[in-house]
């Protein structure tokens, strides 16, 4: 029996699956979440355990990797991870291929999304798509002529740096009004905790301060869908401005490359159907009328990476 | 000896070339205006007439076109011409192809382009690159993998029409802030007139006012950048408006797509050396500091179609 071995570093989760060739269902699958003070090591340490679960003594044909950081996936070298200490140019690739003997292939999360949806998922029988990822960052990955596109040295798909507000607020990458910066669900939290300490003579976001018992560290981009669903004025404006950015986004983006197809997911994708309304009619208004627009929503939630990574293992 | 006949059908002109397999030179070349009150007769018959002047009676292997305006690459056929009018649906592989009974390919002008910079100009040796013309308009041709990138619909390439500042003035296109709205000759000349009209008072300008004898319906792009040159600050401001928004424009498609090298032609891509500082200034900032970015002057100038139709011709 042929296997292919998938694992997911994600920054607070770890993931593996197991799949036999040919198969849309995993043999065996375990997920454990990355301790909060841990580093490269205790990561490579829980996933060397997961893998020995799921492995029960088989050898695998093929391991495939999804990495939630920047990676060299021509050499397979992670570059760094934004969320663990220790990964700074860690060879995991080679490590993998030492420790298990079989072919690795390595590459970051939102190309290895991308893929996963592309084979398995919304972008089935689609030869060219935008897979976006709208979470605590905002990142995608693409898939032209039917094959990743990584760009030059792989620094493709970060949709999340375009700037769309240049009088916009300042992004943790030093311009205004990036895409991130307005979309993202840390930062929604942000801009509504902003709008609530320095308007208090506000009448609207009572439902969110409820929410949090008017501890405003305590909000979140999910929070603030909840609010906004329970009609809050505020949460609203702040929701309906995360989706004009993206939808400004998307279609520039549009314009730019005119792929078949844009993928969505990620947490704030859930944030409901205002949300959307106003991406889709953003999205629509900024692509040129000549420009087919189709957004749709990912279907593999959080196992896209893992599932790309049998499709990288695969050579899909 | 084999024989590669190129067209250029310009919008305003109409070019010509014959070239020997392998050679990078023209063995025969004509070129001429496109009349005035013209339509798609008038071009075709003038276009005819330069054909047979240059084959003198040989035959071409094969045929390569640049059309200024949309066209469905596969088909050959033109959708539309913005410049001259009789252009809508016309089949211009078919019709060349049974006139001269040689295999024809057809593409807009800055798909061809792309081709001609990345084959016999400054994109030789890349693999990635985007190619964008700065003149009446503003658009590009991508070659992504070695090859043209023309999207799902034949729609890519259209940095002109991506928003960089969506509080800015109303494009042709309906949105606002277009980086064609702000970058092109033509708007140039627009946004120093509504400021001239606007604010009498200034006593900036004045160098641009004398270069017209204070009929502002005479500016272009070309005075604006002569008036920059001389010192006349109002001028100046426009052209580094030009210059930003194309900046930020590059800079986002740089962080979407990360291609080895911009290559940029077109008239206002002549506007000077405080233009071009700019736009590389922009463009850095606006590109994540991980995006490396080449952004050169193109070296065809008016010739990149042409020779992009050889390319096109030639299946290179």
């Amino acid at each position: 029996m042929k296997l292919t071995l998938a694992l997911d570093f994600g920054g607070t989760k770890l993931a593996a699956g197991l799949v036999n060739a040919d198969s849309r269902k995993w043999l065996r699958y375990e997920r454990r979440f990355s301790p909060i003070n841990g580093d490269a090591n205790t990561d490579l340490e829980i996933m060397r355990s997961l893998i020995h679960s799921l492995l029960q003594g088989e050898t695998p044909t093929a391991i495939g990797v999804s990495f939630g950081g920047p990676v060299d996936a021509t050499t397979g070298t992670v570059r760094l991870s934004h969320h663990v200490p220790g990964w700074e140019n860690i060879p995991l690739k080679s490590l993998l291929e030492k420790e298990f003997g079989v072919p690795t292939s390595v590459d970051n999360d939102a190309n290895v999304a991308a893929l996963g949806e592309q084979h398995f998922g919304a972008g089935q029988g689609y030869d060219s798509l935008f897979y976006i990822t709208i979470s605590t960052g905002v990142g995608g990955g693409w898939i032209l002529n039917g094959k990743p596109w990584r760009g030059a040295v792989g620094m493709a798909g970060e949709i999340g740096h375009i700037v769309v507000e240049p009088a916009g607020p300042i992004c943790l990458c030093g311009k205004r009004g990036c895409v991130e910066r307005l979309a993202s669900g840390p930062y929604m939290a942000q801009n509504a905790k902003d709008i609530l300490e320095n308007q208090p003579e506000r009448e609207d976001g009572q439902i969110l301060r409820n929410l949090v018992g008017n501890n405003l560290n305590l909000l979140t981009g999910q929070l603030i869908s909840e609010a906004a669903t329970k009609g809050d004025n505020l949460a609203q404006a702040v929701l309906q401005k995360s989706a004009w950015a993206l939808g400004v986004g998307i279609g520039n983006v549009a314009n730019l490359i005119n792929p078949q197809r844009f993928i969505l997911g990620g947490s704030v994708t859930k944030a409901g159907e205002i949300w959307w309304t106003v991406l889709q009619e953003t999205a629509r208004f900024t692509a040129l009328p000549e420009v087919p627009l189709e957004i749709v929503p990912a279907v593999l939630a959080d196992d896209a990476p893992l599932w790309g990574a049998v499709a990288l293992a695969q050579n899909l």
